[in-house]
């Protein structure tokens, strides 16, 4: 998918939500558990039928995936699978945090773009230009880069001051990585739990998509998010996990989550007025 | 595995040499290829039986088997079985370059040392501590902690020279992590093509074994590497991969592996005897 149909997909559906599927074995309904071959590729399927009107992206986290072994990677490949067969107009993000020298992260790839279908992977920066750009060879395909990310930890390297240039450590990433790629095929993540530093990251990066976790359970504002993050082809992803797939574990699990998910699409309805972009 | 016992194994083969298993399908001979249902297990499988008294590690590259999907990660849960069951004495590493906020490391951690029986993951340190903390809380299990990479894109981040402390950036995560971990629960990643920068970072982390990829095919020095690394409890792994799992691809494959690494190990075994440990 490029930047301009995600765009319109956005203003579609008025939404710029990515809803995440971190969907733990211990969290899922009984009723799933219990009566389903397959408990984790049920829930997200009827997850995604009731949710999918409501957000442009969904979010896949590859260790909830892992931590089932190989049966978990099955349930992901159909999980992939029954997005792109049905809602076409979905983004999937695989949330992998991946990132190795260059033959290695040709071979990831390879697994997220041409073995799965996924549109993009979030990629760790550390090992720098060659662990990035084999995600960009791919057409219309996309590297999510870590830059600020929205747990404690950030804080223990990401604003690490450069003697030289003055810059923090999340800033010469958003900086540098500009060489490896361009608008059309890189985003950013950046915690909403750091949303005073937005307004800032947009100066460095005008125009990228950023992908912003941590709002609801880890406690950042939309809002702020909003405020500070919007751009004239709205430049958003919101991602919302927890709050949304985990709104009832009765029954009635798959219509919370699109009450949840509901909620969150009208106030980003509105923000995309207040911002002229409706 | 603890400590003592890797140092024990270390001694007693006369070796402290990883094999790197980076398994890639279009590299197999086609006599596996053709004649079995499980051509990576297989691959794996016979080079395992034929090196297993030469080297003391096994590491599986995550990537090569995703490559393959479901498919191979079930290849990479039979490998990591095979070893197991036929050599307790072996310490096996998932060079993932994993690390994710907490609840989801939790779930890698899980992933790697429950559900498949690894003895370390490498860790990308980008997100900090709560990223990095869930990898160490199982009983002798270990986290592998990227310092500094082999490759080129290690000069995008990892020198950036810190304004307050001086430290470049491989040093702020060396010291950083010291209160993360232990000598017996963390290791470092350091790229034999650094190997110059062996020296200063025995004098950060004198006690800590090092984990050093990029001898062979990636250019490194294993003389280099022991002159500036070993130290009085070895605290070296240096991996192969490539130069020994495609030494030859044809029918003599593994016997022409256990070669390769037969070499390596009576190379360690003079570095052993030159710095008093045998």
């Amino acid at each position: 998918m490029n930047k301009q149909n995600l765009f319109e997909n956005i203003i579609r559906k008025k939404s710029f939500l990515s809803l995440g599927l971190d969907t733990d074995i211990t969290k899922i309904p009984k009723l799933i558990l219990y009566n389903f071959d397959d408990p984790i590729f049920e829930f997200n399927r009827q997850i995604i039928d009731k949710t999918s009107d409501l957000c442009v992206a969904y979010k896949p986290n590859l260790a909830f995936f892992e931590s089932e072994g190989s049966k978990g990677w099955k349930s992901l490949e159909k999980t992939v699978e029954h997005i792109r067969n049905n809602y076409p107009d979905q983004f999937i993000i695989a949330d992998a945090k991946r990132g190795d020298i260059g033959n290695t992260s040709n071979l990831y790839a390879r697994a997220f773009f041409e073995k799965m279908d996924f549109d993009a992977v979030t990629v760790a920066p550390y090992m720098g230009e060659d662990s990035v750009k084999p995600f960009m060879t791919h057409l219309d395909k996309w590297v999510i880069l870590l830059a600020l990310t929205s747990n404690k930890g950030a804080a223990d390297f990401q604003y690490l001051k450069d003697e030289k240039t003055g810059d923090q450590l999340f800033e010469s990433v958003l900086k540098t990585s500009q060489n490896w790629g361009t608008s059309e095929n890189m985003m950013y993540v950046v915690g909403a739990t750091k949303a005073e530093k937005l307004k800032e990251i947009r100066q460095i990066v005008p125009d990228h998509f950023l992908l912003v976790p941590g709002v609801g359970a880890q406690g950042g504002s939309l809002q702020e998010v909003a405020k500070n993050g919007l751009n004239s082809k709205c430049g958003l992803l919101v991602n919302s996990s927890r709050n949304i797939i985990y709104a009832s574990n009765d029954s009635d699990f798959a219509e919370k989550a699109a009450l949840a998910a509901r909620e969150m699409q009208q106030e980003m309805e509105v923000l995309l007025k207040e911002a002229n972009l409706l």
